[in-house]
């Protein structure tokens, strides 16, 4: 029996589990992330659950994989930065972890990871060319091509969310302009929900819900608010439903995928924003892609990020990727 | 000694190669499209001219590769159909030319064949992640992915020129709205030029070329008055260079490839073009993939259709896609 443990390193909680070689999981732990501030903190609190997990089992695990919201260098090993996490800047992660634990470890970011559990457990097995996206705080992307998570040239591919929507537009926190996530991130719904209320339009239940505190909004209550039919929230979540539609079928008319998932927080508007992003797509993606595509939820929930960091240990192990 | 025949089927031209295995070129022939109109009398063309290359060699070719302006299934040998020429819907044309001519047809979009010939040839040698754009009436894409072409999953990957470039905008040929050949496609540009003339843009040189006659107004034209220093075709080449460094920022975000070839007509505004596509792209994608990023012109001139097509019938004839 070989096990592996895998790693779901977020900005809010960091997951930890215990996989048999079949990715099944044997154990799990967690912890909040805030609470360990500073590089050296998170990385004794990586080091620790760890080897609180390695006890349970007789044998060392045949490898560590873990992945990170940000960019990654898979080959070297090497954290270059973090997103909502800060003092991560060039962190030799892999090293690290492998002279103090004594067992391979091998990173990638939560998107591509994500992508790897959804190909080998989720919507995508059996797909060729796969596009995953993740809705929340920020618009993350991880892309299946030929079969295979596709990094690109300096292992940043995937970017989805910043995709221009606009020519111009306002700027964005990668540096550029009219970015997908500048539209559809979650502050910018928000912020686009108290511009509308402001403005005056009628929103008798999300009024309701969140008592005229604009401090209480957030994408879960404007899913709330959808599913009981207020007009304010069906015309917020169209509108991020188009633009997403609008940014993919871009994506679509370039790549050709067989199939966009989409997960994360934002998704929880469920049926609703995929009509409005489906609609978009065959409105402005050219006919024969469009066709196609099959546009679905992401399949695995909150173990996504753990198991993906299991395949991805043991994917890069089999690759000789040392 | 082995031979190929090459073949760029184009709206205006059809040229013809006859190739070694090093695929050098041996004998061209070519002649004016529209002056066989119709499926039947262009095949007839096509047959006729391929059995006059082959007259010249002792051997059979081991097979002839063409690339056409339109959809194909390059697998079943089926052009879906051609941009400007009338009259090719669904047509099987691997399988009519190997009938009557007794040798291996392949057949594959012309820009994926171009991207071909930039791979063995050009600057995509060595390369493994390259988009190839051709900028002319259409703005085509084909995309070199690990090292190969990149289909997509009904081979209709690579349609750069239909990334939108707005939320909103003005329809597209291809059924969507604001896509980037909307705004840079050859009509577009003289369009553009045309609305700006009358508004009374400072031309000097321009109007001097064009003598007021609008019709007299063409991508050429417009090069030759940028080359002179006419501030309305700068304005004019500077706005085509910002929106396709635009699109192609999301293109880098998204693929994160080390080097985009452009070719065509277009790009005949040289090194000012280049300079602003290059521009918008290190301002609007992200650090990492915009510093990776080549922005090129292509290598290959005439002769890449040709080339390509040759290349794309080797390859094919090895990977047993009988």
């Amino acid at each position: 029996m070989s096990y592996y443990i895998g790693i779901d390193l977020g900005a809010t909680r960091t997951k930890f589990g215990l996989l048999n070689d079949e990715f099944k999981l044997l154990r799990y732990a967690e912890f909040n992330t805030p609470e360990f501030p500073g590089k050296k903190l998170l990385i004794q609190a990586l080091e620790k659950q760890i080897l609180h997990l390695r006890e349970k089992i007789k044998f060392k695990p045949k490898a560590i994989g873990i992945g990170v919201p940000g960019l990654v260098n898979p080959e070297k090993g090497l954290v270059y930065y973090l997103v909502n996490i800060p003092g991560w800047e060039n962190v030799y992660l892999k090293r690290r972890l492998e002279n103090s634990l004594g067992v391979p470890v091998f990173i990638d970011n939560d998107v591509n990871v994500m992508a790897l559990a959804e190909l080998y457990f989720g919507r995508a097995k059996g797909k060729k060319n796969v596009l995953c996206i993740t809705l929340g705080t920020g618009v993350g992307g991880g892309l299946i091509l030929e079969g295979k998570l596709y990094r690109g040239t300096s292992f940043s591919a995937g970017e989805v969310g910043h995709i221009p929507l606009n020519e111009e537009g306002p700027s964005c926190n990668c540096g550029g302009k009219a970015c997908l996530e500048r539209y559809v991130g979650n502050r910018y719904i928000v912020e686009e929900t108290i511009e509308k209320l402001k403005k005056g339009w009628s929103s008798p239940i999300l009024s309701d819900l969140i008592k005229n505190d604009f401090s209480q909004l957030n994408p879960e209550i404007l899913s709330m608010a959808l599913k009981k039919g207020d007009p304010l929230a069906e015309a917020i979540w169209q509108n991020v439903g188009r633009r997403i539609g609008i940014v993919l079928a871009g994506v679509v008319n370039l790549l050709n995928p067989e199939m966009v998932i989409i997960g994360g927080g934002v998704a929880g508007a469920g049926e609703f924003l995929f009509k409005a992003i489906r609609q978009t797509v065959k409105e402005r993606a050219m006919r024969i892609p469009a066709e196609k595509v099959k546009i679905v939820p992401a399949k695995l929930k909150n173990d996504a990020g753990i198991i993906g960091a299991g395949i991805l240990a043991r994917e890069m192990l089999k690759g000789g990727k040392r």
